[in-house]
């Protein structure tokens, strides 16, 4: 299967490192808004201008998008479909309909499978809502975050005059999961479900209690939360919090009758986000180049792909090691 | 959606009480291999002989079949898989690709949808393997039940002399979870992952110290593991360890990079066995009865089953409230 990579942060380089582990897969090139001849890549693997895309048509089964959805998925991902079957990792909630039309309407007119938001979250923890939603039907859900870096918030921070380096945690609050974890069901509040840990690097002569009472009283992103804000070094920073961990647990309880109650969870514990989510987007370029391979045309999500879809292995060595 | 239960012990009765939890099923009735006057349902649901189910052919949606998997489903399902949909729990790993190639054979034939080895394990738990090694090729996973009652090995203990009855716990131990839960990957043997818990009334008179022996030293069943016995009244028994709870863990941990390790965990904690895995087998028939719908005919297990079709959500409702 013939994998291309648009795009090349962190994320991209997280699905290229993950293509090694893949025997059936095989890395065409990245493709770059940059100049190609500036970017090294992790592995060696070629790299292309995105102007040169279209020349890659036929060489490219599936296409990993792995742009931001703030400004590059909403146009990238549509435009994308019309040439390629595309997988990416679009996770602003409110605006999936929309994304989600724009991508259906794209691959059916000109034949491609695409699956949008791919990942964990949006991704195998909506898989994990979804599932124990059906199974259980009558109970609450909860997710919760981290501990990990949120980049969002991280940037936000980087934004306040006199910051010069910022890295933000979300860490769940430990009593509200482990009320969840044993069947209770709580009513929380955003205060009660998730703390924010702020690491800073003030520029020098920087007016640092301003700077934390900018952050935490920050609308939306802090305001609502119990934060914390730590002066660091520059060095600090990057010796302490130059990785990209993240995780979380999705955990639902409920019941099947008066006396019967049931509690179920889902966890992950991740060293490096990008390169568990490039990961899981290999898993659905496997599913897509299967579905085009069916003629199943259009736009899909995690939760219309048959599991099966997602694996090397044949449906007759998945019942016999896996069921 | 219209569903009917074949076979009336703990497993039909745990799917009864969840078809009142899922507004979108009705439940047609109950059949049983017993006399329908002797039998007396939870709900008040109908009951029919097993010799009239040929009469329901155009009632029922689908049929859940509530056998054992020892004798009474590697006949039920192709059989039934003649005149209906059908959904099984079917258990004995060994024998899934003869017991799926009948079933399958059958429905194909008539024009019918089934889907066997629904549950938790296999079922939830396979799921959880198949996922897990999809997006994280590189790794070893690990599943842990209990602490639970397993039917087989109370069975077995109850087949010894002087023994009136019996409870068995599978039990996890929990030095071996912590390692895997802390992405370690230890080797472990059988009896380092669980422990097995007896309870056992004897008969008057009965050799205790013989039955403790014999039991420890069950091939298979017990010599592998280490196993306590307790001794206890009937009252005791019946008081304390009446009810059929049970759960589990699958773990998987590995890497994407030499730095970068991952640790994915699914978990669940059951008050009641049978009442849980009749309400995954509710979302199963679900299931079904769209695949039969769009015509997707023979013999499916949950890896070939897109999880939106388990919900009663539509497509775009699951997109906005779960994903």
């Amino acid at each position: 299967m013939r994998i291309g990579i648009y795009g090349y942060g962190n994320l991209g380089k997280g699905v290229e490192k993950g293509i090694a582990l893949n025997p059936d897969l095989e890395l065409v090139g990245v493709f770059t808004r940059r100049d190609p001849a500036s970017v090294k890549t992790v592995t060696g693997a070629p790299v292309y201008s995105v102007d040169q895309v279209a020349d890659f048509e036929n060489q490219i089964d599936v296409m990993i998008l792995c742009g931001g959805s703030a400004t590059d998925l909403p146009e990238m991902t549509p435009s994308l479909a019309r040439l390629f079957n595309v997988v990416d990792s679009f996770d602003t909630h409110a605006r999936i309909p929309e994304h989600f039309a724009n991508v259906d309407k794209a691959a059916f007119q000109t034949g491609h499978t695409a699956l949008i938001s791919g990942g964990w979250d949006p991704g195998l923890f909506s898989l994990a809502r979804l599932y124990m939603n059906a199974v259980l039907p009558e109970g609450r859900d909860y997710t919760f975050w981290g501990r990990g870096v949120s980049q969002g918030h991280s940037d936000a921070i980087r934004r306040i005059p006199g910051v010069k380096d910022a890295r933000q945690y979300t860490v769940p609050v430990a009593e509200a999961v482990a009320q969840v974890r044993a069947g209770k069901q709580p009513e929380l509040t955003t205060r009660e479900k998730h703390l924010r840990e702020c690491y800073v690097v003030a520029e020098e002569g920087a007016d640092l209690a301003l700077i934390e009472k900018t952050i935490k009283e920050m609308p939306n992103y802090f305001a609502d939360y119990d934060t914390t804000v730590t002066f660091v070094t520059q060095e600090e920073l990057t010796r302490d919090h130059g990785a990209l961990p993240h995780g979380g647990e999705v955990i639902r309880s409920g019941k099947t009758s008066a006396e019967n109650s049931h509690v179920l969870s889902f966890s992950l514990k991740l060293d490096s986000n990008p390169e568990f989510t490039g990961s899981v987007l290999l898993a659905c370029a496997r599913a897509v180049a299967k579905m085009h391979g069916r003629e199943i045309f259009g736009c899909h999500t995690m939760f219309d792909v048959a599991p099966a879809d997602l694996s090397p292995l044949s449906p007759e060595e998945l019942r016999k090691k896996l069921l």
